[in-house]
């Protein structure tokens, strides 16, 4: 292992150089279209077998182990974000209203640099690594899906991937065996009441004071409702209705979001939401428009990947891993995991002697670039150490029979 | 009393005259100049006592009668609106920005006619009428307290005043022996607690949350903590806060209104509203500022004067004459009754066919003008009748004795 | 009138005799037999016109005025309670198991006695006197009822009763132009969830939390959706649900009463009461039970009856002449005036020194007698003034025309 | 292993015979004297050092392995409970009013022979094994902290435990990387408000109102007030207040539960609860006691320790080992798990055709007794293992530097 490590140290400059590249030129979610041909062709010439158009523009590429085993794989996005790169670096975005602002050109510097030093020792590799180029992960429903319709994980047996995130410190690796990025949706109430005069509440249905009651309702939703063993937010973000003091408002408009870690708790809440706001109209004469968007599923890691990925990050950076509170964004990862045990892991990119201080979708948004070292040497670790395991287990397994 | 009757009706083109000219003449209130001068000379013209710049812009006329008794007042007010006239008739506002859109000049129109009966009669009158015209009764703290001050109650047993009313048809006397109006008072509540990610609402200080718990106590302020029998009105006319769905509000605009019927009421609710406030934010990590605005007391009618007016009323119009739920809107009416026995009615002035179809405070507002004479009959009657019977139970008294 | 209120006078003592011959002789509702008996033959050999068994066990006498005239009714009940007598006196009840201690024997001697009064007098009387003796006011649905369908009421013009109340203390007279006694009913209502393990809720369906959400919708059927003027009360007075600490109950019963003064508020209150549990349980998978019993609807006076009855007993008791608020507590005098126009007044019992110190319905209830010979006063009083005030109306009328 | 494993199976008649002893005579928590001596006895003939009277009642013995490595801990629990044994067994309770209802005689026989082999291998072991034989789990505060103050976890490295489990099948074996006991107390609020007639709520302080207003708050700690992440339940599993449906409650009383899995989450709803009592109760001039006693801490598996005891499970019982939802019931197991890492398991042991059927602390509760041996193979399995694994561990580091 320590030999695969230091060949990936040796493309350090190479793996800044694409990404450099990348950044200067990105493409927006589902519109990609060089920069998956670019992967194709950096993945082809280190004589991957590669597959093109995967699902709309993804790239699969497969390296076959000299060995036999199972296949594990490392998945990397590449699409940008409609953003205005503010950056005043020599490799800002050269796309207007175009912009890798959320280190998606990272990530797929980093599986370019780590699938060359697999392929460079494919004979030793007791399995295959598939190599998943996802596009069109930041917009919903996201390239993932697709993908996986198009067989992405045929054959996959485990699948690693990672996000570099700007506001945890490079060199720190977060793992969370669970759930680690919600499902986060979207919601907007209208109750339709009666207005009227302040002074004679019974001639309306104020729509103010029924939406006080949903949102109490709201509360029980989650504190009663639902397993608590599977956490739920139910946020109300805005709440607006009135415009007068002394007229009661005939129409209050209430805008949240809900936050789940699994789809039965996510349908659940939605399905009571409605019908509480159902039964509050029909008890009380008023009526109501309920709209609802979710996001992408939350993200749930399987604990004896996790378990896997921690044992080799912690070899490689100590107590630097830790465990991270699970996030609240969406990830379309979810989907692959939902099929395949895996992890997916948070890799330290923020410095502020690098200026990487910015959140993720802002447009000074930028990352250590050192942490795509880290990320590659976590993907090479844990594939390879998976391999190897699944192997001896297998002839530990032939040997006692 | 047929006799003053008749004698009023053939001052009907006349008080329609003046009405018409204090219309096309409409001072704002407290800025009243010209109205007040052409109030008390023609007062004075009548041989009537005057006395002006009473509490301000007052004027107070005192009709001396030739017999012994008791003293009653009639009141009317006499300023205009900051409204622009968009009706079309001759007797539009001359103007720009001032408006009679409430019928106060015809309340001065109505009472000049009435003194004129009462002045030429005022040798069998069996006491005395003070004529109240009063400025300022739009805008708070209104004219009624000040000319109160000034001593225009002085000597006097009981008070009749009334309100024409374009919502109520033309013919029909409105009364009530109890509430007529409520005071009508504005609140706004601001909660600040503490925004946050939608997601995170421990890290937060919900300011919505916190202002569906506040509404939901107001609630209980009327069914629990107040007397059943002393009505109040608590509405939230307004809530407002927050501006996007993921994030938590950090502050919640709470706007409304609060109807009473009586000072102690709405001093306990004031008093509940802020203690429970307070409880509530210094509960939950936030807090607050809380603003009340008192307008006028209630308008609270003397039963035995009511009953008085409604015998008087009942024989001018028989069934016309209807019991009126309170209003509630204010008037500073309120402070001559409590201070001393009386009561105040509304006289319908509404008449689709004479386009008096617009509510007060309206810029197409207008009356029928014969509910002027109608007014003026019932308030003549009222007190003439009030003196002749005051005088006959002294009498009785006297004759027991 | 000063004549005839020293005639009463001189009945003072017969008065005292009657109220405890009936004391020691109580009859329970709806099976008052000598009651009824001994007043018709009393009524008889003063030579009133009497009919007995009216609409059950009631008697009318019908006192003919000399004089053309209107027609008024004065009404007491005469049914006692089941209580045991615990006062030691000698006119102590003699029956076990029941007991006037409500006062219903002095309301009866009172009106004997007024009713001899009116008829030594009757020659001079400017109309008619119904005497309404009235079975069964103590246990719903009462005796008013049956008795105005058997006709009690026909060609009454107004009607006028009393009640003597032993916490007002005696020589006070209370009345009120409006509600006086309140409609007092009784809700039981039965949530039915599910049960389950304190740690699960998600599992069940809160019994108490479905009743906390409905105790707080009462409080806003009160505060937001009836008649601010049309004061109600809903007081849930217990609440009982859950036998242990980590065990969701599945059942909470919640029981309580409502008071209202007019019926449209009543019926209305009753509707929302159910309207909102079904919506509730509809809306949260809960089932319930919704009971209520209506009381006797509210005691409303009439306005113009009210201030002749005032003016009659200020004359008679000046100062302590106060304004009451409403009673809680029931009467079914409410069907009368839901009938006629009329008032129903407090006559102060109550003295220290003669032991009048508890409560009605109390086993040492007892009033301080002179207090009838006050109520006989105004009754009389009132009764005959509206007579002749009616006539010289009428020839007031006449001598116009 | 298989050897091991194989030694162990030639015990499974004496463990059986070992926990029906045992079950014929189960001793309470804190008054156990034969239990101890018992294990000490057995243990010591074994040739393992013994010490007794370990923190109280605790035992613990020690096998020092032949080679040189890490400790690891082993506990089972040896109290009963106060109940009637009726299972109508040879095996049943000798001692009148004390059962083993809940398998501490089980987790006991399971240990000793357990140790019976590890001390047979002793040479081979790579570490030593700590045998930890707890008194008193079933009454709080339980015999875990006194023994671990009196050393029984000195130079421990890990701990295993395990609970029979009748409501899981025999052959099961459940684990959670995480919570898997939760903390579970209880509180007592009283709210004392003022109580009075039903028809007047303005005089009085409503409890069954404040209570409701009480619940609702409770909601919104779960809801708003802790981290999602965090979950925690607050259950009121009872609420009673008032007598009679027209008299207004002065007083509540609401009992129920709190379960949590974390300590910072314990305390801030405890802080919660008190803190929005405080400002409720201040708001609205009630008073109120807080009762609020905590039950043992969660159990929290360690992420590594339970991949590996997973891991050396599934070896043994493939697709029979399953990740189990969290169970709510307290244990003390939590104490040793907050000192050193470590992992608590279930291990299935109900079976209808043996009658095990019952739920624990029921008087017929009764264990497949095959049950032991599979919790024995685990046990057996992750101590030599974790040994195994933690040397060669050492030594690749030793062979690395």
């Amino acid at each position: 292992m320590d030999q695969l490590l230091s060949q990936l140290e040796q493309h350090a400059q190479e793996m800044i150089s694409i990404r450099r590249y990348l950044h200067e030129r990105p493409e927006l979610s589902f519109q990609e279209v060089h920069t998956p041909e670019y992967i194709a062709n950096y993945l082809s010439e280190l004589g991957i077998e590669v597959r093109t158009g995967v699902g709309g523009n993804g790239v699969v590429g497969t390296i076959k182990g000299g060995l036999p085993g199972k296949t594990v794989a490392l998945r990397a996005d590449f699409d940008a974000l409609p953003l205005h790169d503010e950056k005043d670096v020599p490799y800002r975005s050269k796309v207007d209203g175009a912009m890798h602002a959320c280190g998606h050109d990272a990530h797929t510097a980093t599986l370019l640099i780590t699938a060359k030093v697999l392929q460079q020792n494919r004979e030793h590799l007791k399995g295959n690594v598939v190599l998943i180029h996802q596009f069109g992960e930041e917009v919903a429903p996201g390239g993932a899906k697709p993908m996986i319709e198009d067989g992405c994980l045929d054959g996959v047996d485990a699948i690693f991937g990672t996000h570099l995130w700007s506001t945890i410190p490079v060199g720190k690796i977060g793992y969370n065996a669970g759930p680690i990025m919600a499902a986060a949706d979207k919601f907007e109430v209208t109750i339709q009441g009666k207005g009227g005069h302040g002074a004679s509440p019974h001639e309306t249905v104020d729509s103010i004071m029924l939406g006080t009651n949903y949102i109490q309702w709201l509360q029980q939703i989650v504190s009663r409702r639902i397993n608590p063993l599977s956490p739920a937010v139910i946020t109300v973000g805005s709440f607006h209705a009135g415009d007068a003091f002394n007229i009661i408002a005939d129409r209050a408009s209430i805008v949240g979001t809900v936050r789940t870690f699994d789809e039965g708790t996510q349908e659940f809440i939605i399905k009571e939401m409605e019908t509480f706001l159902n039964a509050l109209c029909s008890g009380s004469g008023a009526s109501y428009e309920f709209k609802y968007d979710k996001g992408y599923p939350a993200v749930i890691n399987h604990i004896a990947e996790t378990a896997h990925l921690v044992s080799c990050a912690k070899d490689l950076f100590g107590d630097d891993v830790f465990e991270l509170e699970p996030m609240m964004g969406g990830e379309d990862f979810s989907h692959y995991l939902n099929e395949v045990p895996g992890t997916f892991f948070f890799t330290g990119a923020g410095n502020p002697e690098k200026n990487a201080i910015y959140p993720h979708h802002h447009p000074k948004f930028d990352i250590d670039e050192d942490a795509m070292m880290n990320a590659a040497k976590v993907l090479l670790s844990a594939s390879v150490s998976y391999l190897d395991k699944a192997a001896s287990t297998t002839e530990a397994a032939v040997q006692k029979s």
